[in-house]
């Protein structure tokens, strides 16, 4: 402790924060705790839990941000004057209305209306459009409440909807059964992903390996941890803006101790926010055919592309325009209304759209989620006005249109201010966003600063961004929750405050980066 | 082939019926399937699909429904005419709002006026309690907006109002740190379940084992099948109306191979319908104690008791009371907004409310849940609504209580017309429905029939079933999704139906059950 002690000396106020961190850091493995005599050893204890779950990590709800939490509370107490800022600003999460953004008048009316149905008749100021849109709803929920539970699948209407949606957008025909309504993406993709779990593994089989992106989101990290699965990293291109690199690729499944089966492309990207060309698409779809590869394709941010001659592709569209044998892929697209202009995070509506999967495994894809009767039906209405919105000439066509560019310009008008500021710091990279709400920039850190974090056992970029936080109140997640080339430093940052947050965000980190700077070097 | 039609000549439409309930069987384990030359085998195949997927089972939302739901379809087809009934009862699920119940004002207004806070300014006829508890709702939300994340254990201020409503129900304190929100009662008890899993587990060792009753509701034997966990069935005593017995518990505990580490206790009892006396719960209570068992009570029914002297206790509140050691026992409780007199199952609300975990197990069943983000906001909000309802003098308390009341009383006078009803047919008896939503009568099948399903390779009580189904139209459950002894058979019915269609179906039944023994005696 002493040692500790004199090793931080040079920044005394981080020893009780660091210290603070450590003890609550998740990835603890006491194996001893006290007992009052005479009480009973406990069932669950760290010794007996489930070890996947002990291992597993999800940063973007981690330490970091549980200390944020606690600066929150302590600056609405008596104890805020000791803080040496006036505000918290998370940018850990992709939170759109946690940032300030607001709701889409078109969702919310809806759902307003399915919920109280009374609403309709007396608030007859609505717009036409959204009384016939919930009507038809509530005709599409058993006994015409969404307080009944849908099929598991999720409301048939709504996969109809989904898919004339998917049709329109790829140009390719797309069949409603293959259409699965989730509580969010990551309710799906964890899903799809349970399918490949092989329970009773032991020392002498291989675990199926998922290969995955690194930097990849955490939802995949954690998720293959706690299933028992194999994590097949492969690096992207970061001087190529993100891009997936075929000689990478290869290099992951020749050298992944796993039987590989599956693929996980997230595009436009988390936490990296490129947008794939459509050739690296093609060059994916020949290397999942090549080693006989399931894809994931997460396309949550599919709404969110901002720089300029950057298009969304999706993977089941270049397949099928790419023909035999690569039509024949399979592949399971998840969508979301967490993300794009809606940013409906609490509502937990998504899905799951299967291409070529075989029958029989759908079905037994369909028995298994039954277990979790259904998604949330309010949320499945939610992605279904995401789906099925309005369309010129309709009477809420003008609002809409409206609320939806203003949310995307101001998006895009933040993503190129971040990748810009974060540039003209010394010692920070920071690529194009091109798309998704991330920026990921690279830091330098000075040795003095990596050895510290190494004598205090964590990560330099988990240092980093915990005195960032102690010091400003500003929020951001290491790059180690996402993973990236050993010897880089990273972090990610959400693009979603709000303009003026957001400058004041990227003026508290330049400063605090220079006194950083100037500490340890 | 010919043999099955041979011995099938009893009940000639039904052969039809009975090869597509087999062809449709979600037991299926085809290990051939035709493949177009040169296409690409699948990844994902019968034979490389995760094996517990595979075998696991959830009876209420099995083949018999999916029939039921074909049928449904058909009678508004064309060939409707075919059929010998006009209708489709569901007696299959725990669905109040698809059988017709309404909603309750309360909990739909709140919803609403949080969906979309402008209603709130212009709908000025909503009452002061609802707009006041609305506005508290949103604020308690990150930027004001139930479209941001909330925690992944749910709202604070909500897990407030389960403490305040769990300390008032059983006069004990409760901590809203050991509160946590779900999308309904069932992610609750899987996450919990999800702590007992042992991957990697092989041959040699022992898998946890988790005792629950036979009959149960199917989510535990789905999940546990699913987890790779190992079930250990108790009997519960049918003849003591579905108690559970001590001398039964024990047996099922030194029989098991397993190591058993929980005991699942549902009450009220679903499929089963018995209301816990005290003096059993604390039977139970000293033998968890006696086997260091973790104790999971499922009490998703404690608004739903109709029996003259029956009463709800909660197992945390009789643990306490009963003192040293047993209040110190290790405890997950369950609730739910989707039973009792709301009926929100679409809504997707419920919590777990933890006694005596191990702080540091604690910690990692938060951090294991935050890789799903959060449960959705309106079904948290529709938990709150429950717990937090408006008291007498408030504006909205007359409607509630009135509305409430109502729907509290006709579940139970369908209860007491389902026992009296199902016990006047020859060859059926019903234990008395004290609570829950269901009856679980057993029917004494011919021993022709049996032969014959026996033949058929079904169960014999889908066997009468699944004919009970195709001739009148009535869709209950087989008995053998839930669990029974050897050589009985039952199915479960809910209660749910509106008393005409309740009538209805008691009659259909009766005449259908007076044909099938005629057919088979």
């Amino acid at each position: 402790m002493m040692m500790m002690m004199l090793k931080t000396r040079r920044t005394p106020k981080n020893i009780v924060a660091t210290l603070a961190l450590l003890s609550s850091s998740t990835t603890s493995t006491a194996t001893t705790r006290n007992m009052s005599s005479g009480q009973q050893k406990k069932v669950l204890t760290l010794d007996t839990i489930n070890p996947n779950v002990l291992t597993m990590e999800y940063a973007v709800r981690g330490p970091i941000v549980t200390r944020a939490v606690e600066l929150e509370k302590q600056l609405t107490s008596k104890e805020a004057d000791q803080l040496p800022f006036c505000s918290v600003i998370k940018a850990n999460i992709g939170d759109a209305h946690a940032m300030g953004q607001r709701p889409i008048t078109w969702i919310r009316q809806i759902i307003a209306c399915v919920s109280e149905p009374e609403l309709m008749k007396k608030h007859s100021n609505l717009p036409d459009d959204v009384l016939q849109k919930a009507a038809l709803l509530l005709r599409a929920c058993a006994g015409g409440s969404a307080g009944a539970y849908t099929q598991s699948v999720g409301i048939d209407l709504i996969r109809t909807h989904v898919a004339q949606f998917v049709e329109r957008r790829d140009r390719v025909p797309c069949d409603p059964e293959s259409v699965c309504i989730s509580g969010g993406a990551s309710e799906a993709i964890r899903n799809v992903l349970k399918l490949f779990i092989r329970p009773g593994i032991n020392a002498g089989c291989k675990k199926a390996g998922i290969m995955v992106p690194i930097p990849q989101y955490p939802l995949y990290s954690a998720s293959i941890e706690e299933f028992n699965l194999g994590q097949v990293g492969y690096y992207l291109d970061e001087e190529n803006n993100w891009a997936l690199d075929m000689d990478e690729l290869e290099r992951a499944l020749r050298e992944s101790p796993h039987d590989v089966k599956a693929i996980v492309v997230i595009n436009p990207g988390n936490p990296t926010g490129q947008v794939l060309s459509r050739t690296n698409i093609e060059d994916i779809v020949r290397f999942a055919h090549k080693h006989r590869l399931f894809i994931f394709s997460d396309e949550v941010y599919q709404e969110n592309v901002y720089a300029e001659g950057a298009e969304f592709h999706s993977f089941r569209k270049l397949m099928v325009e790419m023909g035999a044998p690569y039509d024949k892929l399979e592949l399971a697209s998840f969508y979301s209304c967490s993300k794009g202009y809606m940013g409906e995070c609490g509502l937990r509506g998504g899905y799951v759209q299967f291409d070529n999967m075989d029958p029989e495994v759908y079905v037994q894809f369909k028995k298994m989620i039954s277990a979790k009767l259904c998604s949330t039906v309010l949320g499945q209405i939610a992605m279904d006005c995401v789906v099925d919105h309005p369309n010129p000439g309709d009477p809420s066509y003008d609002l809409w249109i409206k609320e939806k560019t203003e949310v995307l310009n101001s998006l895009k008008k933040r993503a190129q201010l971040v990748t810009k500021a974060y540039n003209q710091v010394e010692g920070v990279q920071c690529q194009q966003v091109q798309g998704a709400m991330y920026a990921f920039p690279r830091v330098s850190l000075p040795d003095a600063a990596i050895a510290e974090a190494k004598t205090l056992g964590v990560e330099p970029d988990f240092f980093y961004v915990k005195q960032l936080l102690e010091e400003t109140g500003v929020c951001v997640v290491p790059g180690s929750g996402f993973g990236q080339r050993p010897g880089t430093f990273h972090f990610r940052t959400t693009i979603l405050p709000p303009i003026d947050i957001f400058e004041d965000m990227l003026n508290r980190f330049g400063a605090f980066h220079q006194r950083f700077l100037a500490n340890y070097e």
